[in-house]
């Protein structure tokens, strides 16, 4: 009905579940934005303030996260990086869907600061499939490999505070099944159903 | 994880809006399955009891009415028509969904009885469309078309008791979107979360 706002999904799970691809392939759908980061490390090549990221010092940084203005943030490799509140605000006023990835403690933080947000865990089919996953790519070594199991298993016991999830034993399903929770969001009903009804209401009062 | 139970959908809205269509649509799915139900009404040529209804005499409708066995029942033009639990419930616990295409106050009933039933709206994009449909079926007179139209919005008026609501402005779409609700509720985290932890857990205390 007329012009409704977007809402804000939350994609986490352990690294190599696939939640990059899921997130791409939403992405594709111009209804869906990610959302631009805020960070203090340095711009690579080719990187542009306010595409790939806001680039600010770490004075700007900190202020920001004493005026509250981040739904989340976190310190990765001594860098800082964010989400502006604000930035998602207008992208669902606007009426797109945000996709914002990242890990479980930062979800948690976006739920407490917007109840609203969707949360979707993404989960390997076992820790198993995983660890081989992550030995495919060949860019960690074993011990950091059995971190990101440990981290991975602690992350999954979160689950319950998630709306949705998604074990990705095939990626193709895996997307799938996020764009059917997508459309499913759009068509669950509203705790204010009132201009839902006055639109039928009063198409009959002028109709008769 | 494992086997898992199949869900209730309740298909409800207005005769015209498609909801026919879609219900056949979901059926195609062999996971899905409709409930036979159970009827006073005589059987017409090539109906088999069990198939397209359990046709019963008055007096074992109405002992089944008192003990409680019926999940919602109905009286049309004087014969009564209703969905027994029991059958639903074996279904459900075969891992099928249920699809009951039923009215809305069919509706109620059902979710009053099964909380964990899922209800779905179909609504007509407007009155006036809807009146048109009604009309081009060439099959009721411009009384009983004015009757549908007011009791079509008796109807919406229920809509906050509704799960789901899907606006029928294009059966394909509507279709799809039926579908991806389907999709979406069995990606929904349940509210008992450790039999999916537990299963981590266990591989990593077995694999290390």
């Amino acid at each position: 009905m007329s012009h409704s706002k977007g809402k804000l999904y939350v994609i986490s799970g352990p690294s190599g579940t696939g939640k990059g691809t899921i997130c791409a392939e939403l992405l594709k759908d111009i209804n869906n934005e990610f959302s631009v980061s805020m960070t203090t490390r340095a711009p690579r090549e080719g990187e542009v303030h306010g595409r790939e990221y806001y680039f600010v010092s770490r004075e700007e940084f900190l202020e920001n996260v004493e005026k509250g203005n981040f739904l989340e943030h976190a310190t990765v490799f001594d860098n800082f990086y964010g989400t502006p509140k604000d930035m998602v605000i207008k992208r669902l006023e606007r009426g797109r869907n945000v996709i914002l990835d990242i890990d479980v403690q930062g979800g948690l933080n976006v739920k407490a600061s917007m109840p609203d947000a969707v949360l979707i865990f993404i989960l390997p089919p076992s820790l198993a499939e995983l660890r081989k996953r992550l030995i495919g790519r060949n860019t960690e070594s074993p011990e950091i490999v059995e971190k990101r199991l440990s981290k991975a298993l602690n992350e999954i016991k979160f689950i319950g505070e998630y709306d949705y999830y998604i074990v990705n034993d095939d990626i193709e399903t895996a997307v799938s099944k996020a764009k059917a929770i997508l459309i499913a969001e759009t068509c669950e009903v509203p705790d204010k159903v009132r201009p839902i009804i006055r639109k039928y209401e009063q198409e009959q009062e002028k109709g008769e």
